[in-house]
């Protein structure tokens, strides 16, 4: 008989009702008495479990009472309404068969576990409610960025993993190398010679899409990048992993303002998507996670987002007259407990704050006409702060050599960069969404190793 | 004025007619006569340019007549119908303003590049019809790999790309480090100390997400993964890149027939959906780069494929008297020749050949009760040989131990792989899609160099 699968169940219900099924799935608990039982069935499928009714009719009663927790199963039996139950139906089981024995030292037995002892057990966790609510979220949402960018026609492009360069300038970088250690050749300088080097030069892992989205952007208008980034800084905090999934739209033809209403759409349509297409994973969510979390996505997707600039946003922090760790002024860049004020406190809402000072931004952000400020925009969300940065991109090939004489970067290593701005440049702009951040906002889950299958961070790269 | 997509107008078309709209683009050709011209304009949106007709009404003719190839203008006009020329409109220009200019020295001026050549432009390439043809197809290819799972409850899985084991075993790895060059501690043993780098550890990056995609297969049932993957394998070959992606599913409660099931019901389905999605660009490579490719693959996707066991493979090729550079006989593994020939001219359609020998397999591959060859599957197609290759999963722990321990690999690295096979055990099986070598297929373009947008191949990280 074909496997049922129990998603249809809850899904399509009530068409199977009264007849005959099969159903293979895990033991996620199980209690029997001296003639009956009943098994919480799970096969992956969808959140929730399916009840599994057996009796002393079944010639293997006996053994099937003692099946252990993470056992694998086969029932077929008829399933039938229980409308008084806290469940909708059950399976009345005709025939319990095994699959795949488990035994009494399978660590994810009933008691709650930490989240900490869990990320010990990342090949089980899956298994357990709360894992399987994340990465099913996770799921859905990588697809939902798929669906929001493809059915505007945004052209999804790879960009590089290994790079030749640190020419993003992002941060600290992972070198890959195919050399062995300690011998790498020298030059006479003594600088090393990577010429033997799987690539004939050092190359590092990507921190950063944008600079090759844009060379697609100014082919195809409209772009998004969905990949892998990589970041060697010495964090060792919730917030922070190694390698972590970005999105990185460029849109050409467009200024900072579309910018923004493109991640607000963006934004709204992931989180729209995941409340219709994840309900029982957000209501265990709201339940067990972060109470209330449901009513605050569904504020966010309501909401006008405001637009402040930067300048205004330190005005009105300072205007508050409300204390900080960190002191604000104009000049200073913003901090987590000033955006979170700024977007929980001030505005009440989601907030993107735009035209930063130049000095606390990237070469590559639009210089606007005041000389002091670029055209950056954060936007801040209640209980994260910064959840998308991005930019207006320099455009202008003179103010754009200007900003890297400025900083001491060399031209050579923007030559093709450069020359997007040579032949046929345009207006465009671009932001960054990290994936695990939106992951923790849309669960609740505040450690970022907690919504990643198998986090790297600092001395952790397990399985 | 809103800018309006020349997308629109193909797709939309003629809704827009006797409109004034803009549009804004790239000049891909111009010509112009005393007191007339046309500009082929791309937006970037559609594969075929918007012809623009000006006239000397125009205060600016002069100026326009000299923009160069690559531009980037904005024009307001006129969309009017053309049924007696090639293209089905034409916009008569009211107004044209240089948004940024081109020179002469733009490097894609009309005349035919070799691949070659546009390799050493990555930047600029997408400009080109073989290029914008080639990465949307991949784009919506892409999109159309997550649609046909997620349309199907899988869940998507962002397996590692940093591992902390080189237990796939599938080929050469790069290492990862943050240590200095030739500054790595040694033991007391001589043996390099890792305990100082990043993570604690030697690290590489993955060859395969398989190991950590079958943890996620035994709590989801359903599952696949797409991310890059990587090989520093010294070979310069046409069909070998250090960085590509992977297409990964893993099913659980289901075995090789329900794998080749799944794997011909992608194929056919990513297949039908590019040439529903990208009839222009599908259009442009029957025509400019493999005559005859869409009836090759709208054949595909009607055949029945064939399922062979490797055994009647080898009779087959056998008996068929041809002369192969690698002779056939049972136990050596099949070529590309052969695969072709099997699937060309003895076949005549796509053929799965499933059960290997073993000693050609790898070790994860479920033993078959014949005791020589294991559940393994490849799928050859026309014109390629192999596209897919899976196979089912050993899932007996005590079988799979002893597979280990007789190609000399280490239990202790195989630990949670192991403990998947402790605690529920189920029948599965997977398989692997090098996400490149599908869009050769699709395209006809014969270089992997061709289809990634910044390729990495040995000596070779430029971009």
């Amino acid at each position: 008989m074909k496997q049922t699968l129990i998603r249809a169940l809850y899904q399509d219900n009530p068409t199977l009702v009264e007849e005959t099924i099969k159903v293979s799935g895990w033991i996620r608990t199980s209690r029997s008495s001296k003639n009956f039982g009943f098994i919480e069935l799970n096969d992956g499928t969808y959140f929730k479990n399916l009840q599994v009714v057996f009796n002393d009719t079944l010639s293997n009663f006996e053994t099937v009472s003692k099946f252990a927790i993470a056992s694998a199963i086969h029932v077929t039996g008829k399933l039938v309404l229980t409308p008084e139950a806290k469940q909708p139906f059950e399976l009345l089981a005709e025939s319990i068969v095994l699959e795949g024995a488990s035994t009494s030292e399978y660590p994810l037995q009933k008691k709650r576990h930490t989240l900490e002892y869990l990320r010990t057990i990342a090949h089980l966790r899956p298994r357990s409610n709360t894992f399987s609510a994340v990465f099913r979220v996770r799921s859905v949402a990588a697809y939902a960025i798929h669906r929001f960018f493809q059915e505007q026609g945004f052209v999804y492009v790879h960009t590089p993993i290994i790079t030749g360069s640190d020419a993003e300038g992002a941060g600290e970088m992972f070198r890959v190398t195919t050399l062995g250690v300690n011998e790498v050749p020298t030059l006479e300088n003594g600088k090393p010679d990577f010429t033997e080097d799987f690539f004939g030069k050092e190359t590092n892992l990507t921190v950063s899409g944008q600079l090759e989205g844009e060379t697609f952007a100014l082919a195809f208008k409209d772009i998004y990048t969905f990949g892998p980034t990589f970041r060697a800084e010495n964090s060792n905090t919730k917030r922070h992993a190694a390698e972590f999934w970005m999105i990185e739209p460029e849109i050409a033809f467009a200024d900072l303002n579309d910018n923004m209403d493109l991640a607000e759409a963006m934004v709204k349509f992931v989180i729209q998507y995941v409340l219709d297409h994840c309900p029982e994973e957000m209501k265990f969510f709201n339940e067990r996670i972060d109470k209330g979390i449901i009513e605050r996505l569904e504020a966010l997707v309501n909401a006008d987002f405001a637009r402040i600039t930067y300048t205004e946003a330190v005005d009105a922090l300072v205007a508050s007259g409300q204390t900080f760790e960190y002191p604000v002024s104009w000049g200073v860049d913003l901090q987590t407990e000033h955006e979170r004020y700024l977007t929980e406190y001030i505005y009440k809402r989601p907030v993107f704050v735009i035209n930063y000072p130049k000095a606390i931004k990237s070469f590559y952000m639009r210089l606007n006409d005041d000389g002091n400020t670029v055209a950056a925009m954060d936007m801040l969300v209640p209980g994260v702060g910064e959840l998308v940065g991005g930019s207006q991109r320099e455009e202008r090939l003179d103010v754009l050599l200007e900003r890297i004489k400025e900083i001491g970067l060399s031209e050579e290593d923007y030559w093709w960069y450069l020359e997007l701005r040579k032949f046929g440049t345009a207006k465009h702009a671009g932001y960054g969404l990290g994936f695990e951040r939106l992951i923790m906002y849309l669960t609740g889950i505040t450690n970022i190793r907690d919504v990643i299958p198998f986090p790297r961070t600092v001395k952790n790269a397990e399985f």
